[in-house]
């Protein structure tokens, strides 16, 4: 109704026989959305969101004790800060627990060694000569059964970048790495930290086993502690002693925690922006992902506090364990099929604190006008739009994979993984100035996706594929 | 006898009234001495020996059994260097060691905290209520039996200097905060750690329990860790367990390890240079004092190597549990009262790897003018001359203060308290370079005045006195 018209004082009759399917965001929320900007900037919520939770809960492992508070602490500050539909959605998976963990070189170089439990390994303590790979790939050339008996390392030093691109080896050394290992006989596990820090301070997260090898305690030295060793490798055979007390321990139940500010027009259509509530245990969860639920809540909070709602609802999801597999993602897709269409588009925060400095959606042809529009009105905020780039956020991604259309908000991670799954991830890491551009983006962008005449292409897959 | 022809050829003669009496260093020395310092600044053996050490060690808390590989390392390394004497003399204490530490805040915001046992601290669990106090001040300010069952926490936040003068409060937080806390009736005593770091790392080192008082489970907290129970205990009473494991045990010998390279007209008359060898257990004590091992020993290897040996000795001490009270440094003194004035000078590096910056010694007026020569020969290294500061380092001062001149090399500790007494003291943290010109400033120093004709005043310090 109103884009015709629109379309014409834009000048931008050119693309008009377009106009019946291209969504357009009127004129009239996009100055709405440079002041909610503003006022975002000026604005601390969002940090007083995450000191209260890394500071009430602090660390909060997938199904422990903290976890439960931490689901009860979301839906109160939910309904603290006005959202008007608040509910939990049950979230079930496999509970893993660390009681313990120590290491020592043996012999004439005896000393400890920091190291931390892969998330998924097993309990057990083993002890044996390391033998020393510089990467994933040379422990997967290394000759079969050539680790029997021994416990593989894996040297691998992650670079820092902008956008994390390295974690790509060190994410793989974790998750593949015990498995390889395995295969070629190997006792145990050891890997250098993914990570980019200099601190005593190693870095945990998911690991698994292929089916039908029995896994081993498999964990992370931290980067000084992978310095040394690879020495005393380097002078000749080296024997350590791992022990690990950790495991998996029957099922647990969390919550997917939701908090919505319920459209004026179209209240059973939502823009869904979430982070994980979980955290490892080692930190206190602030850059992962407490950082996230706060910039998200912040950001569906002043859009509440606006004088008019939007068109759609904002929907902010706390995900239940993202951790250990995305279970928290997973299950919404599962439980929100059925609403796909209802779905303007979804993204998740959950790359730290940093700034954001780039803009994008996953949305078809006959949005892109409208994620250019989007795109200007975060460009004060020093975000380019960067037309071929980026995807879903982990929890985003299960229904992002059955057609829910992305958006794309990415941070500057060149210090995620300095603390990324480390003790180090507390809340005195988070710039509060740059956690206040975090919320003022996710508000513009959930506020003119709420308010866009037309939608960014969310459909069941097969429909998406038949459409373009 | 060579003095007053190099005092005319200085164009010095205005203070040549004082020529019989005054120390000079001939101009021979100076020349040979620049040859040193660009020789030094080429070469790596302090990054080689600090790497063997905090590699081959690492941790060697005073009476371990690594303390006792370390001094057998100092002995071979010594020897490996070509110092023509090295030999051990014992030094015996009480031996202090830690086994285990944990803290927990307890109730609505249960989480872990992560602390580090004080040395000296004895064994124990407490669980209480903790009392916030901004310093040592307010600590020492509560009424009488205020803090009867209850934790007290010093929060005092140390800043970065250059010249890590902070400490001075840092430290008296940790040597004073324990007996001031049992004075008001306190069940345990928890500081903020004396650091100027922001990782989860806390920063141990001794404190000591009056005389009279029973001393209590005393610990500190990482930088973030503080603040945490800093955010808790301003939102109301908190209440935490801290359980130690740790405390004193009977004595233990180590061994000062003595290298010297002897002197070629006066080998009874030594310059003496050092560090501590000893390390607390959390690191690998690289900066603490690993570097100052290595920067000495260096120093002595490359004087050792010239084609002309000094006039005088250069005697290397590698001393024994610096950390737990300046045994070493005690015993050294206690051992060689009877030799002072054959000691010219001396020095210790103890304050990291940080690039030295000014120099000056504890010398009279007869020996400024030399003192003046080395700062001059000095200078190309970037340090300055600082003709009214400085001190005796630590384990020369029990022999200072008997009346030995002190030298001082200052060093840039801008980061020293960052790593100080913690597990992040490793050897990553050292500038190759920087540790080569502090191997450069002593290497030119020791040589210096071992070459000088005269003295620089030590001697047993009722003389001292009367003879200024």
């Amino acid at each position: 109704m109103r884009l015709v018209p629109l379309l014409l004082a834009l000048g931008l009759t050119g693309t008009a026989f377009a106009a019946e399917r291209e969504t357009r965001i009127p004129e009239a929320a996009v100055t709405a959305a440079a002041q909610l900007r503003e006022q975002a900037l000026a604005d601390n919520t969002g940090w007083n969101v995450v000191e209260s939770l890394t500071t009430e809960i602090g660390p909060r492992l997938a199904g422990s004790e903290a976890d439960a508070r931490a689901v009860a602490w979301a839906q109160a500050k939910f309904k603290a800060l006005g959202f008007d539909k608040v509910w939990i959605e049950p979230v079930t998976f496999p509970k893993w627990e660390r009681r313990g963990e120590i290491a020592s070189v043996l012999g004439a170089y005896a000393q400890p060694l920091t190291i931390t439990a892969l998330g998924g390994s097993p309990a057990g303590t083993v002890e044996g000569e390391v033998v020393h790979f510089a990467d994933l790939a040379a422990l997967e050339a290394a000759p079969e059964g050539s680790l029997t008996g021994k416990i593989a390392f894996v040297d691998y030093q992650m670079k820092a970048a902008r956008d994390g691109s390295d974690y790509r080896n060190g994410g793989a050394t974790r998750s593949k790495g015990p498995s390889a290992a395995i295969r070629k006989g190997a006792a145990g596990f050891l890997m250098r930290s993914a990570g980019t820090d200099s601190h005593r301070l190693p870095h945990t997260g998911i690991t698994r086993f292929d089916e039908g090898l029995t896994p081993v305690p498999s964990a992370a030295l931290s980067v000084p502690d992978a310095n040394q060793l690879a020495r005393l490798a380097a002078r000749g055979p080296t024997s350590i002693r791992m022990a690990l007390d950790c495991g998996w321990d029957g099922q647990a139940t969390s919550y997917n925690v939701i908090g919505e500010i319920t459209g004026r027009t179209k209240p059973d259509e939502v823009v869904l922006i979430g982070a994980h509530l979980d955290s490892w245990d080692l930190g206190t969860g602030a850059v992962d992902d407490g950082a996230g639920v706060a910039i998200t809540m912040a950001a569906g909070h002043l859009i509440g506090k606006m004088k008019q709602p939007p068109e759609r609802s904002i929907r902010v999801v706390a995900f239940a364990n993202e951790e250990q597999g995305l279970h928290g993602g997973i299950a919404y897709a599962a439980k929100h099929m059925g609403d796909l269409r209802k779905h303007q588009l979804g993204a998740e925060s959950d790359f730290g604190a940093g700034r954001i400095y780039a803009f994008n959606t996953g949305a078809p042809a006959h949005a892109r006008a409208a994620t250019e529009q989007i795109a200007k009105a975060l460009a004060p905020l020093g975000i380019e739009y960067a037309p071929d780039q980026g995807g879903a956020g982990p929890d985003i991604s299960p229904f992002s994979a059955k057609g829910l259309t992305w958006g794309w908000l990415a941070q500057d991670g060149s210090d995620y993984f300095d603390l990324h799954h480390t003790a180090d991830d507390t809340l005195d890491k988070i710039d509060p100035k740059a956690l206040a551009q975090n919320v003022a983006a996710y508000a513009v962008f959930a506020y003119l996706v709420a308010e866009a005449d037309g939608d960014f292409g969310s459909a069941p897959r097969a429909d998406a594929a038949a459409s373009e």
